[in-house]
């Protein structure tokens, strides 16, 4: 990647059309002339509607798409795995087995405790409602002002959809960072469950060593259902598998929920991620990733009941790691400097613009300053990284949900509104396992690095440890809880503040104790970091919309975007690397050991399968964490693949989109008829997808 | 420390005099004047040479001094640390219970076997011979050349010593990054035995969370006897101790073996140590960290074990972090860029000047590129980072020693001519135990990790791995391998090449399988990094004596240096940090939990010590790791003080001299002669040093 330069026609941060692949778009402002133009496809309205229709939001961070009427939902295997585990025992591990339900549909069918699939059914800009509202109010009230708006449309849109025939679930969005206010309502099934998962050993083949790699062998697959009244769900649109895929040099097309992206930061914003946010990121990730995977060599029931958190520190590490290097090696800040530079003289050029957005960029250096100086304790106290813990996330949920409610609705912390507590007791009353050992392993970790990095002389860190060592005050503190227990947890939400008070857990004792000054940090943050930076945003949103108009796309916000793109290798080194992946080469890699090691099922396969059958593959389409388990659809709207990563350098889209190296991954949906097929016969599940001897 | 500039004086990242108290300096070019002019301190040549007959450099990377006549020695506990570990065994741990010798001189002393203690006796500029040697040699072979110039000038010089009265050891040394070659003659010792320690618990209170803090209560002093001829050694001069240290702002001294710095980086050097360096070695230590971290927890035998280890990657993980911070937070990197564009001016402006050194940043900029290029397989190939483990090391020098031997002195790779041989073979011959459980800690993440960064598809990877998983390799190669004998490794190393070929070793068979490719490594490192930047530093340097002059101080180098100062705290976030820890405060600091944990002995004694008995103090000593164990001393040459540590902003000092809060730190002689007469009733040893009822 080295020294390349942003594509042309780079603005903001942001391209405007005319440039490469890039860009994850509403499907409200899709770039329809754009695709037009470049790759000869005609999308129309129908078939946005129809694909926005057919695609869901998982809650727990992944997307999915109807794949049948009767609620088949497609993604990824690394985004049931929690399911999975939860559904695991000592004696039963899915996760290793894979799972597949009984011949009939909904027989067997596994619920996913913590699970919601959300599809998109309507969305409406309410920029002008925010405008108004905030209109006079002072500085210091603002941010108070625009959450308690935002709680309102909010509770409005809810309360009119009850009157309709489907009860929606209605959340803001902020666009443009602040440029743009929208209500986006969602009809959401609450009840999700497993259908087929394959083995992990062939789902993440290659496991850690090979993620965000390509070439790349994973059966990345998983099948859920949605339920409504405890049966399969009629969705509102699905989609058709065309299972041999697109070709080379094809264009194809992504829906899903991008997590965050970072193309809309300031220069100085950058600075602080690639100087303290970053960094202070990856050591705990290091070291936990070192206490974890140590502590799974003790035992296989260790190894299996840490394997799920493990897979996710070691995924998150591999993505700071990869943005920081972009920070540190790419030109990105320079290049950021550049457009603020361009972008500011035309903002000093015009009177009003001047007045409105003149000194936006230094007032949000001046919050970063800020944010630098409170970052440190804020992570540990409020933001939950000194007692990493399942419990306390239960704990502090409890006493801070009872607290809130006690609140009038729009006076509360935004994450205890009406609209989320529904939401949270479906968490706190999960079925959701929880080990000891491991909680012990990751407080016992959290408590001492906060003792490090805070020193041992802090009041939050004597309060935590007492005297005692971080090994037995994590030890006391999980073993004396009982909020692993759903109905411990529901008899507390529900008893409310008197309920809480008399507890004797000790983590809940623990999150009172500290819960002031940690709720003190978390002002200062609102405060004063995030209020004047987002003011600031939202006075360069309005000046970028002033200067280069509104065909450019927002920064990712886990909402639903477009992205095309075509069927493409990259050069690597010199080396052109192809798009495709075949089967003979996973057979080769293996190795009889994790995470090169396929199951005895795959293994016994092998004669029958066509070695040359394309396994997964990369396009240009621009996505992010988030994207995982999107569809990925031709030009008349049929399946050609699965999204399950990215490649290597995909990870520097989180800041920039480098058109000659960005891939997104994905399975070849040969590949999954394959293993439905031929090695998994799963002839109920593949009938439901339209195979069944009929497949095309 | 935040955005502090760089003191006034500095000149091109050194100061001229007239500054404050910066710089590690030779003895042959002390700031006398300087010193004389702040502080009123005459310091004549015997002051200068008494001081530094009484210094040796114990070559495992400490300081220590003389302080009786008969060979005593004074230095850190955690310089001796691995000495305690070495002569431990499962049932007799001397880490946690400490040491003292018995009562006559010598009896039951216990040799650490690794361990060498040099006096630095004469030094000798040879900058004109290395130029002569080089006068005429191409660019490409200067590298070659001038390591042959260096090893003849070192074999000249033994072998005219051995016709003397003493033999001595002679090293060459590169000061100013080649503005001067000097050869250094030692006196060396290498029968040194240990003759007390205190328990850790109290000599490294407040462990990792307290490293590099201050206020600070740690009794980090152990003492050690040079033995010549199986006879306590008689020393060249040692020092007398002042019991009742320096005041607050009194002048003091230290003499010691600082490591590194790297003040005379240039900035593009300074932006890969940023960039690629620090980071890589972080995350590397981090996770190695929590991997011991857990492992220790597996057993008190494990822990016991892998203390020593863990300690120095703590320490190295907490200097680093600081390092990095450093290079990210403070103007380091931009003022050495304004320092560079103002002496490339000056340069520029004379024209001998400009045909030498005018190319000599881009020079290096072009090397630092190549040295990005390479630096990961390089560090984990050549580096050995992949393959961490005490038995590798021991397998990669006597496969590599055998195979240079065979070639002429002067043709060798530097670390194996004839003057280091018989240093490796005493390395090779000591018994210092290998704990197989650890070393396949360490392989297993080494193996895990190099897979991971270069890839499960790399050759070596291959090589290294097999088909296995990087445990079950590490298991087999620990296991499989006899060199944890010193019978073994002297067998192959007195055996040569036809012995190795024999060998069934499966670590010697890995290291020959790999050798090609890690020597074709270093090569390219040597060739095309260390060469051009070598002849390029040594323009700059040569240049910079044009431009400046020469009363400047070299970089450091794990040489003897004077460093001048005076007893002082400094301001910390507005509140003023005091000089002086008192023995009250650490005993309310105990938790009875292992950092804060002191020793039955200590807390028995409590009632008997006077609480407010100074323990450690902060000097404005400009000093770094390599430092530990150096005697600080006041104007008339008496101890005053025992460095072993910095505060946390000396760390910063690796690149730029912070006047205002860089401090190092000290154990007062009054804690010590406390420990000595009160606590460990050591009544020999006291009398040794001067005291029994006589101290003053």
């Amino acid at each position: 990647m080295g020294m390349a330069v942003v594509c042309a026609g780079t603005v903001g941060g942001l391209r405007a059309l005319g440039a490469p692949d890039e860009g994850m778009w509403t499907f409200s402002n899709a770039p329809k002339e754009e695709i037009a133009k470049k790759y000869n496809v005609r999308i129309g309205e129908e078939w946005l509607d129809r694909f926005q229709k057919a695609v869901v939001r998982l809650e727990t961070g992944c997307t999915g798409s109807f794949v049948s009427p009767n609620g088949l939902i497609l993604t990824n295997h690394h985004c049931v795995q929690t399911c999975l585990a939860e559904n695991s025992s000592a004696r039963r591990d899915l996760v290793a087995a894979g799972f597949l339900a009984g011949p009939a549909a909904g027989a067997g069918e596994l619920r996913c405790q913590g699970e919601q699939a959300s599809v998109l059914v309507g969305a409406q800009e309410v920029t002008a409602d925010v405008s108004t509202a905030l209109a006079g109010v002072a500085a210091a009230d603002a941010a108070r002002a625009r959450n308690q708006t935002l709680t309102r449309l909010e509770e409005r849109c809810e309360a009119a959809s009850k009157a309709g025939a489907t009860p929606l679930k209605c959340e803001t969005v902020t666009l443009y960072q602040g440029g743009q206010y929208w209500l986006y309502k969602y009809k959401r099934y609450d009840d999700v469950r497993l259908v087929f998962a394959p083995e992990a050993a062939v789902a993440a083949f290659g496991g850690d060593p090979d993620n965000f790699q390509f070439p790349r062998w994973c059966l990345d697959m998983g099948l859920l259902r949605a339920y409504e009244n405890g049966k399969p769900a009629s969705p509102p649109a699905h989609l058709a598998f065309n299972w041999s895929g697109a070709k080379e040099g094809e264009p194809v097309f992504v829906a899903g929920h991008p997590g965050t992206t970072q193309r809309l930061l300031t220069a100085a914003q950058l600075r602080t991620q690639r100087d303290v946010v970053l960094p202070f990121w990856l050591l705990r990730f290091s070291e936990l990733r070192g206490r974890l995977a140590q502590y799974s060599k003790s035992s296989p029931e260790a190894a299996r009941t840490a394997k799920d958190y493990l897979d996710t520190i070691e995924n998150s590490h591999k993505v700071r790691r990869m943005q920081l290097t972009t920070l540190l090696r790419d030109p990105v800040i320079e290049q950021r400097a550049e457009e603020e530079r361009t972008l500011r003289e035309a903002v000093n050029a015009k009177p009003d613009l001047k007045a409105r957005a003149g000194t936006a960029w230094d007032d949000i250096a001046r919050a970063e300053a800020r944010h630098r100086e409170i970052l440190i304790p804020y992570t540990w106290i409020e933001g939950g990284a000194g007692f990493n813990s399942d419990l306390f996330v239960y704990a502090r949920a409890i006493v801070r949900a009872t607290d809130e409610r006690t609140k009038p609705n729009a006076e509360r912390l935004r994450e205890f509104t009406d609209a989320q507590l529904a939401n949270l007791r479906q968490s706190l009353a999960a079925h959701a396992p929880v080990y000891p050992a491991l909680e012990q392993v990751r407080l016992s970790f959290a408590l001492e690095r906060m003792r490090e990095y805070l020193g041992p002389d802090h009041p939050i860190v004597k309060q935590a440890l007492g005297t005692a060592s971080p090994d037995r005050r994590a030890r006391a503190l999980v073993t004396g809880s009982t909020l692993g227990s759903p109905k411990v947890r529901l008899a507390l939400f529900d008893g409310g503040q008197a309920a809480v008070k008399a507890s004797q857990d000790p983590i809940i004792a623990l999150v009172r104790e500290i819960d002031a000054e940690a709720r003190a940090l978390r002002a200062i943050y609102e405060n004063e970091v995030q209020a004047p930076v987002q003011r600031a945003q939202q006075a360069i949103a309005d000046a970028r919309f002033a200067v280069y108009g509104t065909s450019i796309y927002p920064d990712a916000t886990f909402t639903l975007r477009l992205s095309y793109g075509a069927v493409q290798g990259w050069m690597e080194d010199g080396a052109r690397i192809e798009p495709f992946s075949r089967i003979q080469r996973m057979y080769e890699r293996t190795t009889g050991f994790a995470p090169f090691a396929l199951p005895k099922r795959w293994l016994d396969a092998r004669e029958r399968l066509d070695p040359h059958t394309p396994v997964n593959f990369v396009t240009t389409n621009d996505i992010v964490g988030g994207s995982s388990g999107s569809a990925m659809v031709n030009g008349a709207g049929e399946i050609v693949g699965l999204i399950f990563d990215g490649n290597i350098h995909s990870i520097s889209g989180s800041y920039w989109y480098d058109a000659e190296k960005n891939r997104a991954v994905a399975v070849h949906p040969a590949y999954m008829r394959t293993a439905l097929e031929q090695v998994y016969r799963a002839k109920q599940i593949a009938g439901e997808l339209g195979l069944g001897g009929a497949g095309r």
